[in-house]
């Protein structure tokens, strides 16, 4: 029946996405963060079905992933989607959080890690998103390192992201998913990306140019006893479409001011930039940010296409 | 026969430990540290027992573990804990000296990480602590951060402690649980315990009231694919049973300054601190001590129990 | 046929070493960066005979792993070992290189890390190597910490090494170590050893003093569910071999300066160390660094020889 769902440990798998994963067919996972937490009402949702809709013309079914009324959700129909996107009750779960929200019988979009996790348990290989969580400029003091990162070790899928969000320390989040041993190619690039920009400064040892080599190197890692952990694919923004270097250089230093005046913390911290930045850019980095998602989905479902062919 | 044991992989299981885990009956597992390195002599061995008894007064079996003679105990009998509670040949052993103290057949009490790393192992499902380890105050130069946060993140079960002992760093420490992805809820408070103190000011996101929703966390904890990391529930000491606030923040301070003209290290200084402060608060310390130990085997007894009914 | 090699889960694996692991004779791993990227042309190559000649002296088949034309390589062959000693071509892979390696089939010598997990992945359960990656001096800014290791947490072998290259913060290192739960054991010694020194300055809680206490250790591990993780053995160079004190200190702090000005990094600064040493103490550097893996191999494959008595 239409809406109709089928449990798999603990997990409620659309039927669209239950059957393409039995029959091998290409799926990409996408986190619902950005859609509850991470871009501005309305447009969320409109950006949200852009997303989907993006990962389909490339060839795979996407499957949005959220925690509604209790149940880790894998692939939400349209009226699901909608709440997701427009509901105010709607938390932020990371792979902690997951299980007292499933408790509880609540609602929460979920995080990178969280997404990865549930996507990893489910059986789908590929997970597209905006940028990964990092280590926080102000971790010396405070520790603050995202959850994501000792998250990949455990979820073998590959994340395509477009680096990690501007406002963390990258460098120290590039020694850190190299100390936990993650492997990072970037894609058509040996730059790692700046989220906004396609160029964060930092240097990756590993291109790759096409979805079949990403997926001739995730074979690769299979093969070799690695698959518990991701591989992750940094996919920058297009040229045409990063935000203007200055603009974001100055408004990056106006936020970070911003946040430490406002005693914002945690979880709040990222949505809290966001904002600031599609605010005081009007816009420019809102349009980079969905630029970068598209680009992300499309290549995820390239690569999940690819994972198809053996 | 009295006092006979039954082998399992490796462990000495105490009869009644055995025949309860076989039955699916509630069991709590116990830390031996706090017997041989945490509470002044002879009243050690009066509040073992007296902890002992407040597990079985709330309907479940207790265990307490320690290595004895090379062999990991699941389950002290009388004999064994006189033993560890008088004997000055008991070591303190964390899961990394479990092999070497077994191999030559020694004894040991086991810290936090290496009894839930025992527990789980003998398919226990509850412990019951006084305070995790954690990052160190000094630890942005030392590195100093206790095994235990590690170790929870590979020994599925509940831990019942309350907190992290004030002479740690906190805030440090609780970043740290996240970025390694624990689950942390607080009994009856969105307040995260202080050890002697009620609360620690740091606040918890997720909060739980009555043993069943304990259980309810677990279960959806295990049942998404969580099972191997462990969920803390931090239960604070009761109001009425905490230290005067100004006098653990002032011992606190002097005790700090101690530790640091000292030079004691590594793992005599948690020792050194918890006997500072028995000292210098001319036992007020200890009977918060004691309070909380004995509130969180109850609870833990009553979480094992919730846990049994399917 | 001569050369002829077994394929084994993605691993080519020499016949001479499959056949004694199918016949559980002992086996003893080695690596391959030292070969590539740590020791100076041409003596390198007869340096790497000789680790395999003193393996083979103590009664065990040395397996030196590579990866070379996209094959991680368990063993090599004569011509083979050349080829890694001898060309420009063979890049340095930690763990999460090696997929990008094969995939592209590429050659590379691999570190403490890959090597641990390739010849954990083939079944072997020794290896021998010169010191083991750690917590950079500038780690507290950059996050430099090297993947060998979380990758120690993995990789359920016994690492035969004379501690941490002396580049390295040893204490941060060993406070890592601890933190996460890997075994240490001193041979011979309760000091852990200094790499070109046999004493670093640091204390070690375990001292073993014969490879039978090693395998006791090994086989209690194992028994207590920790055979995932490693057990490190520090066994010092030599006292007759190691450098003289004062001039490894003088040397270190101007190496450490001539780092600093060159603005070497990443998985350069071992080797640009490595290579300052060898140069500025004349060969002093050297030859206490070829006595100690020397002296490791032997008593890896005593260890190994333990090991295979049940
Ligand atoms: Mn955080
Ligand atoms: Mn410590
Ligand atoms: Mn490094």
């Amino acid at each position: 029946a239409p809406g109709s769902v089928l449990p798999v440990n603990g997990l409620r798998i659309l039927p669209e996405v239950a059957d393409a994963l039995a029959a091998g067919r290409p799926v990409v996972a996408l986190e619902s963060t950005i859609i509850a937490h991470g871009l501005p009402r309305p447009d969320n949702l409109r950006i949200a079905r852009e997303i989907e809709g993006r990962v389909r013309a490339a060839g795979a079914v996407p499957a949005t992933i959220a925690v509604v009324h209790g149940r880790p959700s894998i692939g939400l129909d349209a009226e699901t989607l909608e709440f997701v996107a427009g509901s105010r009750e709607v938390l932020k779960a990371g792979i902690r959080d997951l299980a007292p929200v499933a408790a509880r019988g609540g609602h929460a979009a979920t995080t990178v890690g969280a997404t990865a996790h549930l996507a990893y348990q489910a059986g789908i290989r590929v997970f597209a998103t905006g940028g990964l969580g990092g280590v926080h400029r102000q971790a010396r003091d405070s520790w603050d390192e995202s959850a994501d990162l000792v998250a990949l070790t455990g979820c073998g899928l590959t994340v395509v992201c477009s680096g990690v969000k501007s406002i963390l320390d990258v460098g120290a989040t590039l020694e850190r998913l190299e100390s936990l041993n993650v492997t990072v190619l970037g894609f058509g690039t040996h730059a790692f990306p700046g989220f906004y920009l396609a160029d964060s400064g930092h240097r990756l040892e590993w291109r790759v140019d096409t979805a079949d080599e990403v997926a001739d190197v995730v074979r690769a890692h299979e093969a070799l006893g690695l698959g518990r952990s991701a591989v992750v694919v940094a996919n920058p923004v297009p040229r045409g479409d990063q935000m203007d270097p200055g603009l974001h250089d100055r408004v990056l230093e106006r936020a970070l001011a911003a946040l430490a005046d406002s005693g914002v913390r945690g979880k709040a911290v990222t949505p809290f930039l966001l904002e600031f930045f599609h605010r005081e850019t009007r816009g420019a980095s809102l349009a980079a940010n969905i630029a970068l998602i598209l680009g992300n989905a499309d290549l995820a479902a390239r690569i999940a296409r690819a994972l198809t062919i053996t």
